[in-house]
């Protein structure tokens, strides 16, 4: 797999934080579809930085469609997107570029390319490299969106702070998607949305960074869609979801609770509902035996604290080998679990859409 | 992927819970690996149903090496396993056919395979077909222990009782490992190991269950294992990891808690220990960026409780299309997390082995 | 790849030709397609050693259907089947087994196994691991059938005996199909046809053996399959007909003829035909740019003479490192250009399914 | 499969003949290689157009390494390279657009794509596609050449002039080799040169076109490489070259003559050179059961005459649905055999890099 993900629908992604361009390849797109560029632009700004709860390094991030792309539609045959590198201060990392960054890719990077990967700005393990992912997965999702199916995220935890579940509900849940998809700090609770910012302000201002935790739900994806076993809807969204720097936990519907609960308290009981089968409850997160069973998707991930913060940290020198302490430079997000929301929502588009392929056949992407 | 997994070690899976047989096809081994037959069936047996804790249906769980396997020896041409089903009772199940069962794949499979799908016993979505995986990744674990590298598991939480973590010191935990791999019921608090089977056999005598976490580690894994993204090792253990029944959440190292914290308290600062590269603490579990750093691997995953109970539940009746009750026939586990850790730790192999070869080639693995 | 061939339609095959049982995995049918036995049995008798121009190694290769298919219909999961081997003569490999025999395999899997190979029959080289081929691809064929694609072989050269070309008529061809699909050695020219049988009897009376080429159709696929690149049908196909034991040659329409002609003497001009878009000649085979453009698929293969034969030859012992004289024992077919013309056909079978699937998706396949 | 190729080393081509770019992202390169930047273009500027034999359309063909590449050294993530468009006159398709080139993609392309391609120039399916090939196919020939592994091409056919074969002794044909790898017209016979080069001329003096057979060598390819099936070096070769638009047929060693000859007259008996088991011929061009057995690879394949001729020709509008007459506008190759055959041999080097990491990993590609 390495930097190629998928079976029918495929991208391949690539490009390090300080070289000139990023970008990527999608492959296993139908002939025909008209792209809503707004769109694909509405969730790359989405992902950029903003305000001071973000890093001050600004990108124009404008997509330059290489191939793919004609007259207003795709091609059919491989889409391929660049994004240039502008706003680049590498010396931040000349400095610095031997002392080992805590918690960041810098050491098993070393380890696995003995010195000769780019390390300037965490290279090709940046989080700039999400943004080819937004490009395609937001291609992905407009697909989606013309079959019905609505995908989107809210902050679920930041630090202490709690955001309320998303709605059992499938029409309330539609309803608060889309309002959520519009939101560059999707949180539910107005009230704990300021307390959250405040937090990351406050984290920031001490050098600091906080983490979170994504809710993400999906909603009219068709039933029947994933595979027992290596291609179980949760397989294929886990895998994609860890792709995602700072990623360190994935979970469908109760997720870890499960542990604490009897079978009799969390299984998923049937009924009919106006003629239509539906479980009365959705602990199981809208997938069974890892396949879709109609009821909205739910899925949690974790985002760990930015690896990079301007308090002094202990560290080695990877030349001298001596320990040292590390005084990080540069431009930095005290929390990115705001931005990385739209790119888990991003990957799972890419995952879905796959899987709907494999049913369905790449014809289905035009079709009405 | 389907029921095919792996880029360069690769295993492909089949069978029915009451089938003749169920089997897997192991391709990418190395040629004249001498195969240790009692490993295999010590793993084999642990994933055996025992007691009480477990369902009744006894199998003997007899591997009939059918190819690659050849005077001792893989031959480096695919190795194919098969196990019979012998203790099967399908007339529990044709019964009950028509009645969705709570929280299994009944409903999900009857959408995407149309009423085709062999009902009996979950048909391919039963645990049963976890014993292939568990011949194919004992194989893997073998020949990754004549590397060094070791893994285990152990229950780390089955309701309220929560086992301490694994050690942090590396010498404890290869030893606390090897001591796990030979309990049938892994615990590391001894006390605490019997109010957990209590527990499950209070939840039992009342016909319901429960669900677990299972905490996983790897010791030795080479530096440098991994890639940034879709191949990370977070994304591959994942992928393989959700394939298991059950499996609603995994987390590598401090996992969901993550959220909590700030990034100073997190942080794993680098330091020299003997010469060595270390982290103070192991937050990231072993893996920054994808890609193993040296640490033990860190890994945590939850296993719902047995969606099969004896308690009523409400269901709907998939051909009269009405709602009905359901009572359970059947033989069933109470809990399956003591079963599943084997199963964990035979997945895990699987993906290590996949990226190990990948960076090393097939020959690595029979050289010393 | 190694063992496991297709991206939707995907087949794992194994087996050894003196082991216990051969068999496949065939994954990614769709539910609720009812197979006909008997036709997948026509043509794995087909490809059976028949009287004195084939081995005397007589199989009576019954087809066992380990899970997958449930009340006579595929379920939707992995198809496996196995095949015993019953009729073999190990002991004739025994005494010889260290001399490499000729043009085989022997020397090649040394090398690459090691010595670990199973030499017994060829191992995992012999063209027994075809049978199992037959059969997937006789599961794909009859699909392709059900959709109105025909697919048919006959025999177009052995030695210097050279059948006349398929027809350029598609009415026409599709009977020429249907007949040679019943005829165990198929031959336009029935003149001919003796003549080669006595050609390869004359062959086997002196301990020699002969080669000879296929040609092969396709009619009826729909327009537009294939990709540009490295899924192009003439790869996708060619890959596959390459994995045949003994073929060493592909080509499509004119194939090699095409180095002696002008550019205006080959280019198929369009015009139309009754409404329909057709091409006056097919010299492209029906393949432009990799993609199916309506007019029959045209395909040659060769197939070199069986390595085995009982004229003495010079060879060399590995154990001892010596020159020496090979006299091969066993039984062996004097040509197996007849027999592996099924093979050809099966293998086209699954590629084309595999490419239709990921045009139309998996639940196409059951459509009508 | 479609845009990407390959398990271990694995590249991913984009672009379209009149777009702003192609290019491609080239995945699975070890850290630490140096580059040899000359000897890329060396290969790429002998694929260039020369002369009155070839289209008079310039381009620069300058690569621009977008990511992958620091200070003169592979970094081990993804390669990808890009090359402008310069020279384009896609006024010339305008005015015949809708016009279906015989022996083109034009029409098989608008099946698939519903007329949504880029028709300027080809598009996707031009042969302009090959540039990122050959520098991929460069790199990656130019680590085989750091193993000693020698790839080379000559051009053995055009129209009825038949050059000799490569010699069967291997160290003259290691000279043969190396003389051919910097003609741009390689020829053994310097006579035959010179009436193929006047073949050609004459041949477009006319409006006319020519095709040919190339033969390719790979000497000092490791023994043991390859798999008995679908992973066999004709497999994965032949998946390549056919990707090579204007590919018709591949064959290996004697290819499609072993139709003629008796298993006696054509078998490759083995015996020792001093000390070393080798075959007295090499009939098999080196690999017995998909697996090179140490002798030197040979293949040849034959690329059809170019379909672009400016005679006219008849043909259907594809707008009006009227037959109609074409007179081919733009530039065009009279013949493109000798530009072919460096995309020939890097397709080679692709492939045989791919097998041979799966065998060794993939930091062998930078070990001494």
């Amino acid at each position: 797999m390495k930097n190629t993900f998928g079976t029918n629908f495929k991208i391949t992604i690539f490009g390090e934080s300080h070289g000139d361009m990023i970008g990527c390849v999608i492959d296993g797109l139908s002939a025909g579809i008209k792209l809503n560029e707004n769109y694909i632009k509405h969730y790359l700004h989405m992902r950029k930085p903003k305000g001071t709860i973000s890093t001050s390094r600004q990108e124009m991030d404008q997509i330059h469609y290489i191939c793919g792309y004609f007259n207003g539609y795709t091609t059919g045959t491989p889409l391929t997107i660049l994004i240039k590198n502008e706003n680049t201060n590498s010396q931040d990392y000349e400095k610095t570029k031997s002392i080992l960054r805590p918690s960041h890719a810098d050491y098993s990077a070393y380890l696995k390319y003995h010195g000769f990967q780019d390390y300037r700005g965490g290279g090709h393990f940046s989080g700039r490299i999400t943004a080819p992912l937004v490009v395609a997965g937001s291609i992905a999702r407009q697909i989606l969106e013309t079959k019905g199916i609505l995908i989107g995220s809210h902050l679920l935890q930041v630090k202490n702070y709690k955001d309320e579940l998303l709605s059992e509900d499938e029409a309330i849940l539609r309803t608060q998607l889309k309002t959520l998809n519009s939101d560059n700090f999707p949180v539910l609770d107005q009230q704990l949305k300021q307390e959250m910012i405040s937090c990351i302000k406050q984290s920031a201002s001490v050098g600091d960074s906080v983490g979170g935790m994504i809710e993400t739900a999906i909603v009219n994806l068709p039933k029947g869609i994933g595979e027992p076993f290596f291609a179980s809807i949760e397989s294929v969204l886990s895998a994609l979801l860890f792709s995602i720097p700072a990623v360190k936990g994935v979970s469908f519907g109760l997720g870890f609770d499960f542990a604490k609960y009897y079978g009799s308290e969390v299984n998923d009981e049937f009924h009919l509902q106006q003629g239509t089968i539906k479980t009365k409850t959705n602990n199981n997160g809208g997938i069974n035996g890892g396949i879709s069973n109609g009821m909205p998707i739910k899925l949690q991930c974790v985002i760990k604290p930015t690896a990079s913060i301007y308090k002094p940290q202990n560290s080695v020198n990877i030349q001298t080998k001596e320990n040292t302490q590390l005084q990080i430079q540069g431009r930095h997000d005290p929390a990115i679990v705001q931005r990385a929301r739209v790119v888990v929502d991003s990957v799972v588009a890419i995952g879905l859409l796959d899987l709907l392929s494999q049913r369905y056949g790449y014809e289905w992407m035009r079709e009405d």
